[in-house]
C-alpha cells in the first residue's frame, strides 16, 4: 500500500540535483512512498492509498545513527555524577558494563536494547548502527552481535573494545582471540562490520591492524574508535586501512586532517561524548574545510555518552563545533549514511528508504535553535530495517 | 478525588526533614494527593480513590520555570541561524518579535502560547512564569499580561524589555509611560511582578529604580534582568530593592557576589540562553559557594533562547557550571519557587501543590546523564495553577 506525506512545507531531500542549495530542499512538497521505497518526490497534492498531512511541517529524512553500543545492561550514572563532579571515581569504567551484561540474559538485554531503539526512534533514529564489546568473550560477543542483528542490518563486532581482566597482561593473546576465535564467532551471527578502540590503555596501532586485516579476511567491513583522548596512529591507520569510517577524532594533527581529506574515510564526531566527558570537542569546521567527509553520531553508551538524540546532537555540533546547521543536518542523515557505506538511507529520492521524519517546526533550522526540545512529531519506517520497534 | 502515585523507587521531596540529604530523598515511597493537594508522603502502598504505578521510577516535584517570555508571535530561527554561523544579521532582534506580536490577534497568541505551554507540560514544567515584553504600548503589554494570566498566576509585566522605535531617543519618556499609565493598565490586566533590563542599550539603574518603585507602589513584586552581556549596577540594584529574584548573573564581580550571598534575592540563572548565544555561562560554583540562593530557568524566548526544556537547562548547569546534579535539581523546582516567592511548589509535602513528574529512569541523576532525551514520563498536575494545559 502506498502512502503519501502531504502539505510538506520544506522538504529535506540531501539530493542536490532534486532542490535547493546542498539539502537539496522541495518547498510545498509531497513525497510518496510504497512498501518501504520512495517513489516520488513532487509537489503537494501528489496522490496514493493513504495520505499524512503534515500541515505546512517540515520533513527530512531519519537520522542515521552511525555508532552506538546499545547492547548492554547495567547503571553507570554514579561514574557520571562524580566525573561531572571532578570527584574520583574507580568504578570499573567499561568493566562494570562488562560484568553486568555478561550477567543478563538474552531477554533483559532484548528489553533493554527494545526501550532505547523506541527511544531513538521517537528522536526520529531510522537506521542504527550496534556494536557489540561489552562480552569480550567468544560466546558472549556472538550473543551481543546476534542480539543487535535481530534489531538491525548494521551490526559491528568490537570484541577489541579494552582488554578484559581475564586477559590482563596479555594483550596479544586477547588481540589472538579476537582475531580468531571470536571474530569467526561473531561472523557467524552476523555482524557486517568489525571495529577496534585504538587508544592508550586500549589496543595499539599494529593490534589493531591485526584486528582489522582479520576482520577484512572474514569478509567484514571496516571501522575504527580513533584520538578520542589523545593524539594517536589510529586516524592514519583507519585512512590507510580504507575504513568506511573512523570515529571520535578529537585529538588530530595537520597530518590527520591531510590523510582524512584525500581520503574515503568518514570522520564520525561523537559530540555528545565530549559533552557528557567535558572534554574538547573535535575541530570539525578544520576537517570540513580541508574536504573531509563528516558524520555525526551519537555513541550511546552507558559511560560516556548516554543519549539517543540526533537532534542534541546537531545542537551541540553547531554551537560546539561551529558547523552550519546544513552541515550538520547533512551530517546527521546522509553523512551517517556514508559512514555505512549506503546509499539508500540518509536522503529522500526515488528509489531510497522511505524513512522519513516530521519535524514539529517549519525549518530544520529548528533542530539546533530548540535544543534539549524533542521536535520529532512522526517518525516514519522501521529502525534498522529488520523489524519496527517501538 | 484522591489519586495515589505508588511505588517511587526514588522520591524527592525536596524537604530535608523528610528524607536523606538536601533533596530529602524517600525510597520505596508513594504520595497521596487529594484535590491537586499532597496529604501524605510516605512508605509505598498508600491507598487512595486512584492508583498511579509507577514501577520504580524516580519522582519528583514539577519543575519551576520562573522567567520565560512565553507569548509572542514571529519567528527568529535566521538570526539564530546566523548568530551560530558568525554572520552578521541585523534582523532587528526583540523589535522583529514585537512588529510581529503586535500584529497577531489574541487567539493567534492564545494558540502559540497554548502550543509552548504543552510542550512545557510535557517536559515537566508544572508552573510557569510568564512575562510580557513584546507589546510595549498600553494597550499590547496590557494585552500581553492578560494573555498571560489566562495560563498563569505568574505574570511579570515588563515593559521596560527594550525602547520601542516610536521613543527612539526619548528613554525618559518611555520610562515615564511605563511607570505611569502602562503600568496601572498591566496592573488591573492582572500582572503579579514587575521587571526591567538593566543592561547598556536597554535601561540603567536609575531607570529600573523608577520602574521597579513605581511597580512597587502598585503593590506588583519585584525582579530584574541583570549583568547579562557586560557587569553592570543591575545585581546591585536588584539586592538593594529587596527584588524576589535577579536573572542571568552572567557578569560578576565580587561585590555582587557577596551582596547576593547576604541578601534574600534569588540568583536566577538562564544557561540555555548561554548556549544559544555562545556567551560565557555564570559562575554557578561561586555564588553557591559563598550562599547565594540559585534558580534555574529556561528564560524560553525567540531571540536568545528557544527552549522550554528544564531537563536540558539541568544538563547544562551540571556539564558548563560545575553546579552538582543535587544542586542543579534543585535549583530548577524549589529554587525556581524561591524566585517567585512560593512555598506550595517545588516540593512535596504535606500542604505542598500536588504537581510531580514521573522520570523514565531510577534517579535523578539521569536526568544530568542522559542529555537531550525527553525523560519526564508523566506530569501530573495542572501548569500554572489557572488551567490544565496539553
Amino acid at each position: 500500500m502506498s502512502v503519501v506525506i502531504d502539505n510538506i512545507g520544506q522538504l529535506v531531500t540531501n539530493d542536490a540535483s532534486a532542490g535547493e542549495g546542498p539539502l537539496g530542499i522541495v518547498r510545498d512538497a509531497s513525497v510518496v512512498i510504497d512498501d518501504d521505497v520512495v517513489v516520488s518526490v513532487g509537489r503537494r497534492g501528489q496522490v496514493a492509498d493513504e495520505r499524512i498531512d503534515v500541515h505546512g511541517a517540515c520533513v527530512l529524512p531519519g537520522f542515521v545513527d552511525s555508532h552506538t553500543h546499545l547492547v548492554f545492561a547495567g547503571d553507570r550514572s554514579e561514574e557520571f555524577t562524580a566525573r561531572m563532579a571532578g570527584r574520583p571515581y574507580d568504578g570499573g569504567g567499561i568493566r562494570v558494563t562488562t560484568t553486568a551484561t555478561r550477567s543478563a540474559s538474552d531477554d533483559e538485554l532484548r528489553d533493554l536494547t527494545d526501550g532505547r531503539l523506541a527511544e531513538a526512534h521517537r528522536a526520529g533514529t531510522t537506521t542504527i548502527e550496534i556494536k557489540s564489546g561489552y562480552g569480550l568473550t567468544v560466546a558472549d560477543e556472538a550473543r551481543l552481535v546476534s542480539l543487535a542483528r535481530e534489531r538491525t542490518s548494521e551490526t559491528t563486532f568490537l570484541g577489541a573494545h579494552i582488554v578484559p581482566p581475564e586477559y590482563e597482561g596479555r594483550v596479544d593473546d586477547y588481540v589472538a582471540l579476537v582475531c580468531g576465535e571470536m571474530l569467526v564467532g561473531a561472523a557467524a551471527s552476523g555482524a557486517r562490520w568489525i571495529d577496534a578502540f585504538c587508544e592508550i590503555g586500549a589496543f595499539d596501532a599494529d593490534q589493531c591492524r591485526a584486528v582489522l586485516d582479520a576482520g577484512r579476511r572474514a569478509g567484514l567491513g571496516l571501522r575504527l574508535h580513533a584520538n578520542q583522548l589523545h593524539h594517536g596512529p589510529g586516524v592514519q591507520l583507519a585512512v590507510e586501512m580504507h575504513c568506511a569510517s573512523v570515529d571520535h577524532c578529537t585529538y588530530l594533527g595537520d597530518d590527520d586532517i591531510d590523510a582524512l581529506a584525500a581520503s574515503e574515510t568518514v570522520a564520525t564526531l561523537l559530540p555528545a561524548t565530549d559533552f557528557s566527558t567535558r572534554q574538547p570537542y573535535p575541530d570539525a569546521r578544520r576537517l570540513i574545510d580541508a574536504g573531509a567527509t563528516v558524520a555525526l553520531a551519537s555513541n550511546c553508551n552507558p559511560g560516556s555518552s548516554y543519549t539517543t538524540s540526533m537532534s542534541f546532537c546537531i545542537a551541540l555540533a553547531v554551537r560546539e563545533m561551529h558547523m552550519t546547521i546544513e552541515e550538520a543536518v547533512a551530517a546527521a542523515t546522509i553523512g551517517g549514511a556514508g559512514a555505512l557505506q549506503r546509499d539508500d538511507v540518509g536522503c529522500l529520492k526515488p528509489g531510497s528508504k522511505g524513512h522519513a521524519i516530521v519535524v514539529d517546526a517549519p525549518s530544520y533550522h529548528h533542530l539546533a535553535y530548540r535544543p534539549g526540545v524533542p521536535l520529532i512529531r512522526t517518525t516514519i519506517g522501521p529502525l534498522g530495517g529488520v523489524r519496527p520497534v517501538g
